[in-house]
């Protein structure tokens, strides 16, 4: 089995902590280790460091070989641009298959917080198995409450028990879902949250690249007859230049066979912006989340990281307040969602410093 | 007719940009010039500048003096400590008796914000012909709303016509009042916001020292008997360690005889915190009051002073947002005045370079 950690992605909503040259995964943004240091460690009791891919843009390998030194060079796939993540799979897959023909793969990312690694570990060992027998697995996030920030997945009849989880065939991939949507889909507790977290043989989702997106599957093609010749760089940039943006959900798995889900439990949160980690990380009696010096008075469930100076806060509830120096950014905790906003007006106005 | 500009204080509820060695009247609040410099300004087309006089804390003096380069040393009187208005006001009263036992002496402030200079200037002519029939003068505010946060002067018969000016003799001062009561006082059309300025002859007031504080009066002629000996600055120490600390309106205003009070119009602030600020300063489209780099979205009616960083803010109304670079202050404009309790909580953890 192979782990394979997707790190592309800037996290424009975890600004202006997340830049171009600092995307969120190469940040400490829940513990003392960044979250790329976090994915690798959750994964180093079940995998050995040479099975353990991370597919990323040239410009983070440098920052992400200091942090993780055990991962050598030929474990970095690089991607020369993101394309949503059926391409980047397919790529990643390509160069799995030229290792070992029957590997195992296991699609992770490296900016998800997972809470329980055992529970998470488990889960990986029991779908590499259900992977073995041709399913493409998916994990499952037992939903803990109504979101509407994630797409849902529908489960059909029990396919097996694997210790103390179990796994089912998949009736129905859905898109993000409205309230009302999710509160009843929560109610017929057949619902899991899709976790973008998939394991299968390499072989078996190549098959179902060729027959669902034949074109990519060609151009892979493409790349795999250049690889270990000296045109390989020059071919996969031609050839990259040329695909289509997809994700694996539209792409693959909503028309794909044999998917099964395994419903999990492991503390996973997509740590997707600003309020995902108040909603996470620890707080102190007033459940506020400080990183640096604070002095709230009437202060309650904000959000401070201001590691240069102090922050004084007055009457706030439901806030978040992120200095990193440069660059300050307030607001309220239920507009965190639209952070991206302010990074696509720095670019519209040409404020590369803060990007 | 001499000015006397109290700069005492330090401003707190402008905290963090007001500090201990850099209080609110030293700062450029509302323009290029600082405070300071701008009650001098205010002042220049009608006084000459050996008659303005400014009552500060030694610590203060430096720094004025190099803002406001044209006003001499022997210009400045020195409070040992701060201990109200009535203390500080017989204080000055007293230099300037020795001065000139005919001196006409207006009150004033360094921290007021005054949009119309020429009405001010008018007001305080007016003032002083009236000081000049020995009345004890006060500016009444004609209240631009039922304010909570002064207090009030109720007008009773009408005195004397002096140009486009009025003067009423006053039948009461009040405190500050709760909201239906200053509702009704704006009804009744007779009452006006206590600026804290007054005009009167030295004489006038120290008679009224003499009768209604004899303590302090006592006091005041220990420190005057010492004036001009080697003995000064020590006795002034000594006696105004002794001294009680009261206001000129509890101490003298409420029971002196012939008060007069002149309504008068000339945009009138008393700058005590940041929500004033951004009430009287102009704001940009969305009623933002911006110093320094701001990136605004779904931002309206709030303060942001950051010469240092660009601030980003997404979703805030009616906020205060102040980085002095070594400190940020963040609260709803409504919870302003309370400002002054961060400050408190700082002193009381000892935190003396916020100070």
């Amino acid at each position: 089995m192979y782990a394979l950690i997707m790190a592309g992605g800037v996290g424009s909503r975890l600004w202006p902590r997340s830049r171009k040259q600092t995307p969120k995964q190469l940040l400490n943004l829940i513990s003392e280790r960044t979250m790329f240091q976090e994915a690798v460690a959750r994964l180093a009791p079940l995998f050995e460091a040479e099975h353990i891919f991370v597919v990323a843009s040239a410009s983070y390998v440098p920052a992400m070989r200091e942090q993780v030194p055990e991962l050598l060079l030929q474990n970095y796939i690089v991607e020369p641009s993101g394309h949503g993540t059926a391409p980047c799979i397919g790529l990643a897959a390509l160069y799995l298959r030229r290792l070992d023909s029957d590997a195992i793969m296991a699609v992770l990312t490296a900016d998800h917080f997972v809470e329980r690694g055992d529970a998470f570990r488990e889960a990986l060992e029991a779908a590499g198995r259900l992977a073995r027998q041709s399913r493409l697995v998916t994990l499952g996030i037992k939903p803990a409450f109504p979101s509407t920030g994630y797409g849902y997945i529908l489960r059909d009849e029990k396919l097996a028990d694997l210790g103390s989880l179990e796994a089912y065939k998949v009736k129905r991939f859905t898109e993000k879902p409205d309230l009302p949507t999710a509160r009843k889909f929560l109610a017929t507790g057949r619902y899991y949250w899709n976790s973008g977290m998939f394991v299968w043989r390499v072989g078996d989702v190549m098959a179902e690249f060729r027959r669902q997106m034949p074109e990519l599957y060609q151009r892979l093609i493409e790349i795999e007859a250049a690889i270990g010749t000296p045109e390989e760089e020059k071919v996969l940039e031609r050839v990259w230049s040329e695909v289509e943006n997809q994700t694996i959900d539209y792409g693959i798995m909503e028309g794909a066979r044999n998917v099964a889900v395994i419903p999990v439990d492991f503390g996973w949160s997509d740590v997707g912006g600003w309020a995902t980690l108040l909603d996470i990380l620890p707080g102190d009696g007033d459940g506020n989340v400080v990183a640096g010096r604070h002095l709230g008075i009437d202060t309650k469930r904000t959000l401070v990281y201001s590691p240069h100076r102090l922050v004084a806060t007055l009457g706030l509830e439901d806030m978040i307040v992120v200095d990193t120096g440069d660059a300050l950014l307030v607001c309220p905790k239920d507009r965190a969602q639209d952070v991206k906003r302010i990074v696509d007006e720095l670019k519209a106005r040409g404020e590369d410093t803060y990007l």
